[in-house]
């Protein structure tokens, strides 16, 4: 990569004393955060509770030292960075793809060991939302000198850790929809069999949104009709935490003999408070859930999903709760595997909604990204 | 353009008196020939009921002479070619999309104009299907002494003239159906409000592949509900052969104040036989087809729109006959615009199919294209 040198001021504004303090980033700022957020990208299985961050060191177009998080309680990109550099962190300039926490958490601060190593500069992608890092990551940093700058490329940054970001801005996981249809818009034939709709490249894809996901939620209806695992199946040699399962089950019917009651992934039913719990699910993690209007309160049920650490939630259910969710504003994102296929008028609908009296009032999204799997089509879509 | 100079036997095989006589093609015949194909889709719009058809006349690299059929009556692609060569046409290879005619239509064969005119060779793309030619210009060519090979770029050939091909192939017209959708399969509200489910963009395509149409068909459902004009609105400018617009009204119900009665194109009525004539309806063309089952013979309406010259038929219908065409296996294509919006299972369906029992019989489709359109998504799909 070869990039004109940087003027006087590298990646500052000429006028750092005006109201409108604006970051001048470089071509050489863009291409190693870049780099640091592909290097986030490689704990997206893996760092659940925690966000995805990559952390790149470099003097000028140099990288001495690049590092990012893998798992919760291991160091932090920012440790594997400095240890990769050595003496030279010092001088250099600290690019992170999300803000160096400023606190004792299962491990030391970063924002310190950064101070420490002596580095000269540190550009950060998006802020920490974390209330215990929030700001006092980047203060501790210019507190010790260092030029501190924010925003590079933070859309991205923030779009990597969706999740994360949701639950601690709106305390509630970013709940991703994943539906399978037919070109006409059915799920199911009328009888509720369903497998397969979509061929072997979009199941094959599915799993690796599973696998980024905290939690995979269905309801017991689901449970009872299709009996789903709910597993993350990867090819060999990759790793994820295993999401949590998540079964919407007011009464607690959910049969013993169901597989997600198995072993192979942790399992949360959530029930009515006045549920009666059966034996078989005695061993199982329950939580009472508020109703309303007879039903699960949806909202109280993502809060507790919040609290429980669920950063992304992928939601794999039948038209009821999926419409459900979808009308209540509460889906943040479709995807959405369409098959060339017809299945005609008496199969099963995509979505269960309110009738709609007048078509200014459809539910409009936008179509963020749309390719092909195999021979059918994946589209993500978010409510416009 | 620039290619290697032809081997000895420019563009034949090298052992023609072989069984398994192969043409070899050389860049510059392709190059020709695409050129033909091009100027062929200039009739795109107005050649009804003839095929779009295109002629290059050339020495080697250099273009001598290039026309295209515009219009019924008017001068075939090949005259027009001639003209423009003059004394040039002498010794040179003619490319034409469709194989030259060889009788005394509306115009003089084409046939005989080559060889009066000296070409040397006669490259062909598809031959035409038409009783009345059939082999036959080519036969005449070659009695003459004229090179003459034929199949180069037939795919594409054929696809410009898909219902010039059908109609005369198969007996009836080329059947596209047009349907606009929500991402959810559904085209109207439950009250039948369709108006507009997509953007301006799709809409205005929509228009395009009417005007290319021979005919546009509906049911009387549709003209009851929705009152659709069925006419080409393009931009200032393009002119097309107004499609004929069909309306299958077994019992004749199509009210007087109906817009496809109007004098914007010409309509032709299709009903049961026995249907009463109202007085309305008296200056409008009406055709009695055969019924099946209490609704009329969709098959023979097909018949009898071959027979009146339809090549292109656009149907632009409800989920009933929509899909009673389709489960009928008479659909040929659907054009599917898809807007990224949600209408809830309340809404109306694509289309009305018989009920499946299992999945293994769901209908297979290949998608021949997809691309944006504003904010909507256009699909062309074809049973696989």
């Amino acid at each position: 990569m070869r990039v004109r040198p940087r003027p006087a001021l590298p990646g500052r504004c000429a006028f750092p004393s005006t109201r409108f303090h604006v970051s001048m980033f470089t071509a050489i700022d863009h291409a190693h955060m870049a780099r640091a957020l592909r290097l986030a990208a490689r704990g997206l299985f893996t760092t659940q509770p925690n966000p995805r961050v990559g952390c790149v060191l470099a003097h000028g177009e140099r990288v001495v030292g690049e590092g990012w998080h893998a798992r919760a309680g291991e160091p932090h990109a920012e440790v594997h960075a400095l240890r990769q550099a050595g003496a030279d962190a010092r001088g250099a300039t600290a690019y992170v793809s999300l803000e160096p926490c400023a606190h004792h958490g299962r491990t030391p601060p970063c924002a310190d060991a950064l101070v420490a190593a002596g580095v000269a500069r540190v550009v950060v992608a998006a802020e920490d939302p974390n209330p215990r890092v929030d700001g006092r990551g980047l203060e501790k940093l210019r507190a010790a000198g260092i030029a501190v700058e924010c925003g590079l490329m933070r859309e991205a940054a923030r779009e990597l850790n969706c999740g994360f970001f949701s639950r601690l801005e709106r305390g509630r996981p970013w709940l991703r929809l994943k539906l399978a249809m037919s070109l006409d818009g059915r799920t199911a034939l009328a009888d509720g069999a369903s497998k397969w709709i979509t061929g072997e490249a979009a199941r094959a894809d599915v799993q690796r949104w599973r696998a980024r996901s905290s939690a995979l939620l269905t309801g017991s209806g689901t449970v009872l009709a299709d009996d789903p695992r709910l597993t993350v199946r990867l090819p060999e040699g990759a790793g994820c935490v295993p999401p949590l399962r998540v079964v919407l089950d007011r009464t607690l019917r959910t049969p013993a003999s169901a597989h997600v009651l198995d072993a192979d992934a942790p399992t949360l039913l959530l029930h009515a408070p006045d549920a009666a719990r059966p034996a078989h699910v005695a061993a199982v993690e329950c939580a009472a859930v508020a109703t309303r209007d007879g039903r699960l309160d949806l909202e109280a049920a993502l809060r507790l999903l919040a609290a429980r650490e669920v950063n992304e939630l992928q939601v794999e259910a039948g038209p009821t709760l999926a419409g459900a969710l979808f009308a209540a504003g509460l889906v943040d994102e479709l995807l959405l595997y369409v098959a060339p296929v017809l299945l005609g008028d008496a199969a099963r609908p995509l979505l269960a909604l309110p009738p709609l009296a007048e078509m200014a009032r459809r539910w409009r999204l936008r179509t963020i990204d749309q390719r092909p799997l195999g021979d059918d089509w994946r589209l993500r879509l978010r409510p416009a």
